[in-house]
């Protein structure tokens, strides 16, 4: 009597973890500098030293039993204070501690997210190109998933086919700002659009459309470009945070829900979480990380080298005839597939050890995604393969 | 349009963690010496030397970002190696890496177990008194959980009742051993008559009828007691470990689900697993844990500590003529409650700041469980309240 649904997601298993996982095979083949693997966005930059110094320093000096007890199942209360004060000096909300739920990252946040939000027959729309976990994580829920299509080339929030697409069974809709696989960042202005949207929306349906906010690259961006907070902008928006890129910490698994105060409903939604979270088996946040974030989450990323990696690529890409989205934020460029054909492109570059995964993956076909979080060194030496790539 | 069933059980919350959440609150107020708490299962021995030293070490001398980076979904090969070896070692069987799959603590690996061996009307069984969460756990995975009455007093498995509850959907039986909230072991001669009623009623069934093994407390055993390695005995089974308790890392999260190899369709379970677990948004499990857990995973817990809380607990409370099962394991004791109502004795004790959890919780009211993970400090200025609480 074995799942037949969790037997397919184990089996077939996450394109972006299988391909990594041969890149990883592949490297212990022919060495891990002959691969060019552009496949996962583990970020390349080191955690900011104070990191590892807050890591040493609570080993070496605090009560281990304090360090590696359980905490509340919402998180140390003092870590969250600390964080609702650098989200409030940040962007002038007015988070409070009891409204933060730390948690094992933002895969496990949106997952509880979408099933606090998951009434019978409800809906949870993505946009096109998405994370592909969305998908598992709407229908593990009970939701229906449903995806708006992207708005190609330009690859904004794609409002009008959104207005089309909500129902009265729509519960949420999941916004990934800046964007995983594209990059691209929406405006203050896009969010303000899509805020009233939904606004209108809920009013017309007597229930209020949510946002889950997930927002693991928030703090990064280039060239100027501004990431809008949105429960600054709309309050009935659920934030899913991961430390994971702005720390470089994607292996310890942290990061917090945030539920503003003044959502519709909000004590409500964040015990509904709350809810979720335990039904799904978390117990805590690792209790380490939680106080290493007591000392580091204000902490911001040393932008510049992901930055430089970008600029090299999009400057050489461009040069060789490739098209792209402008990428603005995140680590990621979604190149238009050379031919048309992404899963083809992808495994032609693959036969070259450069990895890409094929936008169809994340519901855009006729893309792939480049993530540019790699040494300056395997992006200078894959140039001659991306050369290669388009002219034949 | 907020999930009605995820609101209740983030408004109602798991009653250990309340209980452990007003100790901490009652704490600040009167003081922790104070506060008599034996609410929860946070283990009172520190973690092994070896395990602070570990980290310092991979900190201190290992490339940051191999440290903190993604691990595959599965964890870290050389640690599942390390794992494998070790329970292969300690328990003859022949576990092989590709058979563990590492996560974030034994709750979520029981969740997803569940998911996994959930088809339409499938029943999944637990021994009263149970650890609450478990009933989150089945009923998350769309499964019927059934609750098998309690052996009063002796604590064992009831068999007889477990087999008149078997049916044509049930998919699998959870078995906890040692066990919590009681402390009480399961022999091997115990596991051998359920393998041998499980046996019997798959066949009979036409399908496999799995054990679900939660074993955090594994290693934590006294006076002799022999905890028996289910799969040794039964091969149809997903074993759930924790290092919280024998390692004392509750808040680190990590542990590992190992489905033996000669377990029925156990590739095929394997797999449903690691589908389960990425839709509730596992990613990996904490990646510096993971390396701790490569030099640490062998360690075994000095169980000095307890033995002397238990044997000053067991003493004194049945001289005071409290009643008791004999607890052989963990770090539990399962009092019979004075009067008869463990709510109301909980109440009575919680006025003179002692914190017991009510057995009712656990399916098994008329009891109250114990938790002597606590000072021996605390244990010794404990007792008078324990005196008087029964002589009034």
């Amino acid at each position: 009597m074995i799942n037949p649904q969790s037997l397919a997601l184990g089996t077939k298993r996450n394109t972006i973890m299988e391909l990594a996982d041969y890149g990883r095979r592949r490297a212990a083949q022919i060495g891990k500098e002959n691969v060019f693997d552009f496949s996962i966005g583990n970020p390349s930059v080191p955690a900011p030293a104070q990191v590892n110094e807050a890591i040493l320093d609570i080993i070496q000096n605090m009560d281990s039993l304090a360090v590696h007890s359980y905490t509340s199942t919402m998180g140390d209360l003092k870590t969250r204070a600390v964080i609702a004060q650098d989200l409030n000096g940040r962007f002038g909300c007015d988070a409070k501690a009891e409204e933060l739920l730390l948690c094992c990252g933002a895969a496990p946040e949106v997952a509880a997210a979408c099933k606090a939000l998951t009434t019978e027959g409800a809906e949870i729309l993505v946009f096109a190109p998405y994370f592909p976990e969305y998908k598992p994580y709407v229908e593990q829920a009970g939701a229906i998933f449903r995806i708006v299509p992207a708005d190609i080339p330009n690859f904004q929030l794609n409002l009008d086919a959104l207005e089309a697409m909500l129902t009265p069974n729509t519960s949420a809709v999941i916004v990934n700002n800046p964007n995983n696989p594209v990059g691209s960042v929406y405006s203050r202005q896009t969010i303000e659009k899509l805020a009233a949207l939904l606004d209108r929306k809920s009013q017309q349906f007597g229930h209020r459309i949510y946002i889950i906010a997930d927002e693991p690259y928030r703090e990064l961006h280039y060239d100027g470009a501004v990431v809008p907070f949105i429960p600054g902008i709309y309050p009935h928006t659920v934030v899913c945070y991961s430390y994971s890129k702005s720390l470089s910490l994607p292996g310890e698994r942290v990061g917090y829900i945030y539920v503003p105060g003044n959502a519709q409903d909000g004590r409500d939604l964040y015990h509904a979480i709350v809810g979720a979270a335990r039904a799904m088996g978390h117990v805590c946040a690792p209790s380490l990380m939680q106080l290493v974030l007591q000392r580091c989450a204000h902490l911001q990323p040393d932008l510049a080298v992901y930055s430089k990696n970008r600029q090299t690529l999009v400057d050489a890409l461009t040069q060789y005839g490739y098209e792209m989205a402008k990428p603005e934020g995140a680590f990621y460029i979604f190149l238009k597939a050379p031919g048309g054909d992404d899963q083809a492109f992808s495994k032609k570059a693959m036969a070259k050890d450069l990895l890409l995964m094929p936008g169809s993956d994340f519901g855009c076909p006729g893309y792939l995604r480049l993530c540019y979080c790699v040494s300056y060194d395997t992006i200078v030496r894959s140039l001659p393969i991306f050369k290669e790539l388009i002219e034949n």
